[in-house]
């Protein structure tokens, strides 16, 4: 049997705002570096150990993940960073406030951008600062390679061949493995894992900073899956990223 | 032209203390996270940037490499860790205060163990708790080449090959290198560049937590060396090193 540990990063400070983020890289704020905190001294608690992790190429993943080792007296252990594991990129939505967008689109259009599995908001134009142009870290990724806003499909697509040919042999060769990403690579791979329809993926939100442990059999496929921790907050962390993109705070 | 850039980790608890700490895993302390943090602002402000990290596997060097990383907005870039950059192993002095040891031992005797070049202090004995038995980080260190006890040479002898095999070859290749380790594995590097005799790298001592640019040529022979940073900050970091095994605190 096999154990995989999937931790979406504590919040961040465009969690705190409201807006979307995708690959603006943003910092954590104290709520959230205090959970990656609680999220390490959980996993060391309950006995869990890594031989190595993976994680984005964006702070909020990073730090969370540095901060879990810390806790767990691991910063030794190989890290792996790829741009594969990102956020969804959200083109023309990043750094637009989830409420402000809800009222202005209406719920619905924007439960659509946020959910479905196959609609993408709308691109980055051309010559948008906001695009990573330049940018050192994404060096490698061939310019017309580079999204300038994705579906989940468009995340799924190039999550996996990462998982294919990393994560998964690293798994397969009994090596203990955490990934430390983000609400939608965390569901590409989760609706992977799980063979979840296109449809139903739309309802399955990962809350932040809460372990997800999958139990994998020597195909990779999961035999069951579980949060550690506290199942109240669990549920109230889920609720709390279902409603981001609604325009009133209804629970 | 290749430029790397040799940091010592910030204060730890044990420099603090004044004790031996070798491969004890100790953290640092709020001005060794200071240093580092101070060391970060530094590099970013004069224009410093690096492709790759090396580091040792023991806490304080990692984390001034994160703390740095962190402040230069570079936490993305690929780390490597190897127990070859480890601090020299102090042996049976592991946890001894410096300065109590010279009081019972003479600051001769004490200078002797800390800065000759070929005199180990006393090995640990089999089956003492301070060995690294057990420790998975060590797992692929054979344990009959796992040191109970090390002089410089020692060190230089282990440091060296992960030099030619890993680091010289990043550094041909055109990448910006940081090096985040210890006070002994970082004289070992510097007395082999500089081709130091052994008798005179005794008297070398490279301060905690200030940035040692290197300029090294084609054949990755210095051109020049220098340190960043406030001069006379340097120098009074030097001589606070060159006093810890010193029965008493004359300047």
């Amino acid at each position: 049997m096999n154990r995989i540990v999937l931790l979406r990063h504590g919040e961040s400070i465009w969690n705190q705002e409201n807006r979307f983020t995708g690959w603006t890289d943003v910092g954590l704020t104290e709520k959230g570096l205090a959970e990656a905190k609680a999220a390490g001294q959980l996993l060391k608690q309950e006995g869990y150990e890594f031989d190595v992790a993976f994680t984005s190429v964006l702070r909020r993943a990073i730090k969370t993940l540095w901060t879990v080792l810390e806790e767990m007296d691991r910063m030794w252990i190989p890290i792996h960073r790829s741009w594969r594991l990102n956020e969804r990129h959200y083109g023309a939505l990043q750094g637009l406030n989830k409420a402000e967008t809800a009222e202005r689109f209406g719920d619905a259009q924007v439960k659509t951008w946020r959910r479905a599995y196959d609609v993408a908001p709308p691109p980055l134009a051309d010559g948008d600062l906001r695009l990573e142009t330049g940018d050192p870290r994404y060096a490698d990724l061939d310019p017309a390679a580079s999204p300038k806003t994705e579906c989940l499909k468009d995340t799924v697509a190039r999550f996996l061949p990462y998982w294919h040919a990393t994560i998964a042999p690293a798994v397969r060769s009994g090596q203990r493995v955490v990934i430390a990403a983000h609400g939608n690579s965390l569901r590409a791979l989760v609706k992977y894992l799980d063979g979840i329809s296109d449809s139903d993926i739309v309802e399955l939100n990962i809350p932040t900073g809460q372990p997800l442990v999958y139990e994998l059999d020597n195909q990779l496929k999961p035999i069951r899956h579980y949060y550690l921790g506290d199942e109240e907050a669990i549920k109230a962390s889920m609720q709390a990223v279902a409603n981001q993109g609604k325009a009133t705070g209804t629970p």
